[in-house]
């Protein structure tokens, strides 16, 4: 029934949305969820959730709605959410730290194998149970492990200097932290970039014209 | 020359990207810079650059290009940063700390005065040149001091605790790490809501389906 050669971009951004919602209903013992309750609390429209979920073939019962089990499990296909690709982290600062706990706490995409620092006070330390290891030993943990994804949570001059040796590493895919633009030199890799500082930015400006 | 009221939103979410593009050129000692340039730089066209900057009144001279310096003022001024927004943070844990790095050195659109923690052993450590305050001293710090904006990196259910306080003390404005949906409740404030998990969502998803 599915149709997931057609979902669109908009609707795969939405996913991670749903999936946090219907989580939650399912933490609350919620069975069952019509479009209504869902465009609530996703601060949407009806029509819109039904389409959404049309998309990839889930079509709620009149009078019952949508099963909350049956269309997490569906989101959880389309995204690879459980897939545990192996990913290391790079830069055990306060960011990296913080990620490293999401990672291997909070988290089933990824399964995180490896934490590394050029900081000797770091370097043997413990974080998110794993023992932070040199940045020298990069080359080799990837040569004996398969590393799907690196997480970049250094800066962007440091991740200017990484990126060649993980590319010719192997690794493809990047969660990135840096600001250090890795799609303009190797554009065949898959980044998700995460710019906090654009995120002030927008607040700024809504704050500025009060946009709600 | 500015028509600053016909600026749509999609304008104003590229609008911090070029602002970084901008400050990257500007530390390399260029002064101008045509659409083309910033396109490559932007992975976008150049006719959408011209486009987007018509909409606020900039025009490049056709063989110089735009001054990397009055456009980075411009930009500035639509986003209103520089505002120095008096800012609080609350949850001095990992993501915390890094944030209130972020905020009190590396961004000028706020300007952090505040810390709260409710963990014993954080309160009166120092973070970012400021000492890690109880939470039970909120109320008073936000009567006695002008408090524009709140960010919240503490768990889910810590925000939905404090957000009728912090409401109550007539905070508009949130910068929101903790996955709680502030706007529910209250849809006169602005909330610009960080989601880790959504972005790592999207990038299990693109390795999975290999999207470049």
């Amino acid at each position: 029934m599915a149709k997931k050669d057609n979902i669109s971009s908009s609707v795969i951004q939405r996913l991670p949305r749903y999936y946090r919602f219907l989580n939650e209903l399912d933490k609350e013992g919620i069975t069952h969820v019509n479009s209504g309750e869902l465009a609530r609390r996703m601060r949407s429209t009806a029509s819109q959730v039904r389409q959404d979920f049309n998309c990839f073939g889930e079509f709620g019962q009149q009078g019952i709605g949508y099963s909350v089990k049956s269309l997490t499990k569906e989101i959880e296909n389309i995204l690879g959410i459980k897939n545990r690709y192996p990913a290391i982290l790079i830069g055990a600062g306060n960011i990296g730290t913080a990620i490293a706990n999401h990672l291997t706490f909070e988290n089933r995409c990824f399964k995180l194998i490896g934490i590394f620092d050029n900081d000797e006070n770091k370097i043997g330390s413990d974080v998110a149970d794993l023992t932070v290891q040199s940045i020298t030993n990069i080359s080799e943990f990837c040569k004996s492990n398969y590393v799907e994804t690196a997480v970049l949570c250094v800066p962007k001059t440091a991740a200017a200097d990484l990126a060649e040796q993980l590319y010719n590493l192997g690794i493809k895919s990047y969660w990135n932290f840096s600001h250090y633009d890795l799609k303009l030199l190797y554009p065949d890799i898959v980044v998700e970039n995460v710019h906090l500082s654009d995120s002030l930015m927008q607040l700024c400006f809504r704050i500025k014209n009060n946009t709600k």
